[in-house]
């Protein structure tokens, strides 16, 4: 099998994942030399239904990274206007037509799978909708985790906020329950703890879990602390120390662990933790562009899945 | 005479024509490799006063697959916004410093006419108004019924829809009749009917054509059926089956015959439709990356007129 | 001293600004031929906070002459949307990810330099609010007089408008004070007169300065006409004659003198005055590109500062 489409995390084996890893580990020199390789004359186009402009940006750099082109729009929905009234079919066939790639973004759960249905070239999904998936981000917090803290056998992750409706703590639970012996600890109040469907999927799968009401109790025992945003109405100015790290807290962190968090953040985390060693989500931006580059050389490839050993 | 600006459909010559078709024929190995000749160093504005991101995506495609790149603008009214006032003749003197070819998409008819009579680089016109012109659809149109249908002399061709108003069949009539012995086939409502400067244009080239009401008269002798859009009053949900297609109709076309539509479309062509050989529609829209590939590189090259031979 | 961030025109000694010219020259073959230095591998983020396409194209076209590519958005407050609330602080570290120099334009006055003190690449500032600095617009300008009077030693300049609030003609003001026997004539309305932070600083720099309420009665004696627009209350229609210029005018200027003018223009230079070679408008537009390739050659290489010999 050789990658077409990026769909949704499920997708992804074991096996694929340590292979888009190891690519990505080769990537590095790449994106500091540029143009090792040459994918100068491939065309990706973005087909942004709603705007999402650091999303953009880190796919436009890997295709850059790598010498290739974009065709970019976020008002992809200008295809489709009323006055116009192009079906997401006719749209992706058409860009299909003007480039060697599409990366979707679409407002609607189940987007990225129709247009891969129809669409001539390979599809990646750049997230979609609410509900839906976002398999990219999902694989380059993977990434930062293996590369952090070099195993994914017997990690013991935090994961602090609105864990109801994070679509990226919810992915991440996904692809981390692929490992029996990962240990999650899930930190939240209780309106906004981790839904029924994935705490089914761990127990299906016999990972180890716990439910937290306060950070402070389980720091000290975790390699890793994902962070994320409280919902919107308690965004303003209060914060509630339970879900909330800065340099005090910071003391209790092992050192070998590290600080995820898919930005932006608001204020879950002070400022005082950036210039912290294991403050990494700076660096988990940056192997967002390793992550996809290597996706899109799989895709232009098609060389690594079956692995030729 | 070296291809300068491309303003309007009347500005070729069926010899223009020819050559233009032969060069983008020609394009069609350097989009599937890229590169072959060297256009890296140029540097295409994009300059559009409304958006328009089909057009403006095939463009951008056309000069990306020659190695070139891409100065964009949908919002160029911001250019001469009330608070700067600037004139289209400054804004198009500006660029033109930037840039080495200014593709221009205007909202009032004759713009492009006018950027060029000022312009320090040549100029490609993307479409002027309601009741401008569009010139490389227009090409892009009559290159794919020369590619499919392999001649144009005697080719009978159905226009179908709101003949009145759509500016793609106004101009492909016009080129269409610089043949005489084309046969033309308008099938519109009465009131959408070709307007009388078309049909005087026509007669004076004595070139045959008919006035249908029911594309189901004349599915069964034509060689091409260019299907478009009708009038907005009636795209909600009703479709008049005088002037639609579905597998039904299909049946009655000749077998070399082609289906087009310069796309989007709404409901007058059934998805049914999609999968038989004959629906040129997707092959139109990639026709569309040869043809302005073609006419860059002829602006690029000044290579084409006078010909060589 | 390598440079790094450009932040605003008061870092530029005169030293540096003749290597930055000296090396804007060599840039013209570069400009024609393109890609003789490969930076093809090198991005450049432009940041924008607000609209500013005249700028965009500048900058994008100059990174384009060298061969690099662009990440572009003209919304980046969408980095730090209401909804998000991300600081300017982390989408610079974020972006400072993706690309190798961030162009910045912010609608803040110090908002490059905020930037500049996190980012983890040169920062180069492309206009900070209404009463900040536009460091590359002084520099192109500085660099048109050199380039077109041939010294800047004993050169006399009249500034004509809004001199209270035009940021290009108080910043070259700036520059022009770093040399003594520099001439300047402020010609204004009195309530639009030069403002008393920039008078003090010439007659600290002993540049002999004179106020003028009419260009009429100066335009003989200078070598640089800048004219600038009036303010936005004044421009409709009415022109008043004493801060215009027309072909009727311009047979008082010297034979050497230039016309400049940063652009867009409204009414204060008649068209007429386009085809005379004393106007340099349009050439000053280009020379910005020349100018900012100059500068992310300089930042690119880090060649510059301190000087080989």
């Amino acid at each position: 099998m050789k990658l077409n489409h990026v769909v949704e995390s499920q997708q992804f084996t074991v096996p694929m994942l340590m292979d888009i890893f190891k690519l990505a580990d080769e990537m590095e020199p790449v994106m500091a030399r540029g143009g090792t390789r040459d994918y100068s004359n491939k065309i990706v186009a973005l087909l942004f239904y709603e705007h999402s402009t650091r999303t953009r940006f880190s796919f436009e750099s890997a295709v850059m990274r790598l010498g290739g082109k974009v065709l970019v729009t976020e008002n992809a929905n200008q295809f489709s206007s009323f006055m116009h009234g192009e079906s997401l079919e006719d749209t992706v066939r058409v860009v299909g037509n003007y480039s060697d790639i599409i990366v979707i973004r679409h407002n609607e759960m189940g987007g990225a799978a129709h247009a891969a249905k129809v669409s001539p070239v390979p599809v990646i999904n750049a997230g979609d909708g609410k509900g839906g998936q976002h398999p990219t981000q999902a694989l380059l917090d993977f990434y930062t985790i293996h590369r952090e803290i070099k195993t994914i056998d017997g990690v013991k992750v935090a994961m602090v906020g609105n864990l109801a409706e994070g679509r990226t703590v919810r992915s991440l639970a996904y692809l981390l329950g692929k490992f029996e012996r990962v240990k999650l600890y899930f930190v939240a109040p209780t309106h906004l703890q981790m839904k029924g469907d994935i705490i089914e999927y761990l127990n299906h799968h016999k990972v180890w879990f716990t439910i937290e009401e306060d950070l402070r109790n389980v720091i000290n025992e975790v390699d890793v602390v994902y962070m994320t945003r409280l919902e919107s109405t308690e965004r303003e100015g209060r914060t509630d120390s339970s879900f909330f790290i800065d340099r005090e807290l910071l003391r209790f962190l092992p050192n070998r662990a590290i600080v995820m968090h898919p930005l932006p953040r608001q204020n879950e985390i002070s400022s005082e933790v950036d210039s912290d060693p294991r403050a990494a989500y700076f660096r988990q931006t940056r192997n967002g562009i390793l992550v996809r580059m290597a996706l899109l050389v799989s895709i232009f490839d098609g060389c690594c899945w079956p692995r030729a050993d």
